[in-house]
């Protein structure tokens, strides 16, 4: 069989958010509008995209924001999928049951209907990263989705320091693999701290797309926030780990990337990496430490 | 308990190959003295040292090159070794027994013993490197050996493009791993496909650094073999991923790094990966392809 010929137009959403939800959600809809007017099938937010990054702090109030899944986010979002024709992967602070929440993101097929839900499986937490405070967990594995625009690869951003969370993710078939992120520098950390910093963030996941033979898209919020000052650099790297396009890093941006699928199979058959993985011996990544 | 504060200053011998494996192996102590005269504690060559890459043809009489472990090779250089009190990360073409061969690496340890074994687990068959038809897979696994010169990580090159690998050997405690390395442009890529080829390279090693928060020293051959041109530029990445020195691409060099082990701890307090595995849910790394 030959390779796929198809070019998927993807669109990165990178936005600084307001301490209003209701205006987070509408300037996102004008990106998404902007995305489809540019030709995008599929259109990626960032993680947590309705709200200020709250973790920051625990508050138990801020367990207010949260909302069902479908919910009124998800209803009005797929609407607007559904009237673009557009594919569309849109982060939200789930609300599952009383005290049961997650920071979850849905993948909206171009008819509106949910393709697929994914629930952040490494939750961080870290000085202003309060994150296992408000989020459980998730349960529902490592998983990519079919949708109208092929087949979506879906992590949230600290997912993105384990090789293992996108390695699952592409045997399950992703052409690209999302990560909706919020990812900053944080008070104190110097010019070549900053630098390094982000440059670790962008050189782990061209490592997946590399190790993968997938695109990767990465897709982070920008402006300060608080303590916290998100640098934006969302990008979209090939499946060799080339970087096609880059965001600023300090203003909102809506990044059109075309990637030709046709780069998946053929960089699979350069470097075959999945052939010849070692399943037979990786039985210990199945513990937490070997000593 | 504080964090180690010792430095280890590591060497990275980074060599031209010769038609003549007697002059390889002089060659190759030659360096090994100069890097024990510069305060070298660990000495890492690059892999098959003691020979061209003779895998770039299918040849029965290449068998003739194997040797057992232990066997000349290993005894001259523990010799030096104990002579020298430094450890030395040796890669060996091993006859295991009539028709099982391996690409293997020995750890000698300061005092000439071998503190370990490892044979690649991953064998590349691609166009100029037909490994498969010379090299059964590793069965020993992945894993750290201690030394009088700490814990020492070993993997060989292909190995390299496997997240599981790094992971695994990091898991098992090592503080600096070592890929011992033969990667070369093959006739006919053109520049910006040299130049993306070897940065691929370069990426995938800096995130296994970044991924497991352990020193990664690439340590590969230079200069032209028939149809190959090895690329050289033998790197130490510290935990976070930043290149702390890198050789030329077309010269030899004895690269001399310090690596101040208090980095290890330190970067996995800041970005502590290791406490996040969500090992429950990563059963299926133990599968060729999900779909």
């Amino acid at each position: 069989m030959a390779p796929e010929t198809r070019v998927r137009r993807i669109a990165l959403v990178q936005l600084q958010m307001d301490e209003e939800p209701k205006l987070n959600v509408e300037r996102a809809e004008s990106a998404i509008r902007d995305a489809a007017q540019r030709g995008a099938e599929i259109v990626c937010l960032p993680e947590l995209f309705r709200t200020r990054y709250f973790p920051q702090e625990e508050r138990a109030d801020r367990f207010d924001l949260a909302e069902p899944i479908p919910g009124p986010t998800t209803e009005r979002l797929s609407k607007l999928s559904s009237s673009l024709g557009l594919v569309l992967v849109a982060p939200i602070f789930e609300r599952r049951g009383a005290g049961v929440y997650h920071n979850s993101a849905v993948v909206l097929d171009a008819d509106g209907s949910i393709a697929g839900l994914y629930r952040k499986m490494h939750i961080p937490d870290d000085p202003l990263f309060s994150e296992k405070f408000y989020f459980a967990p998730g349960d529902l594995g490592f998983r990519s989705f079919d949708t109208r625009a092929g087949r979506v690869g879906l992590l949230i951003c600290w997912d993105q320091w384990f090789p293992e969370a996108a390695r699952l993710v592409a045997l399950d078939g992703a052409e690209v693999l999302f990560f909706p992120t919020a990812i900053g520098w944080v008070p104190d950390e110097g010019n070549e701290e900053r630098a390094a910093g982000r440059d670790s963030w962008i050189t782990i996941q061209r490592a997946h797309a590399i190790a993968n033979g997938v695109f990767v898209a990465a897709v982070n919020r920008v402006g300060r926030e608080q303590n916290l000052e998100f640098y934006g650099s969302s990008f979209v790297a090939d499946p060799q780990g080339r970087i096609l396009e880059e965001a600023p890093p300090d203003r909102e941006a809506v990044l059109i990337v075309d990637c030709p699928l046709s780069r998946i199979e053929e960089q699979r058959r350069s470097w075959p990496f999945l052939r010849d993985r070692r399943v037979d011996a990786y039985g210990d990544l199945l513990v937490r430490y070997r000593r």
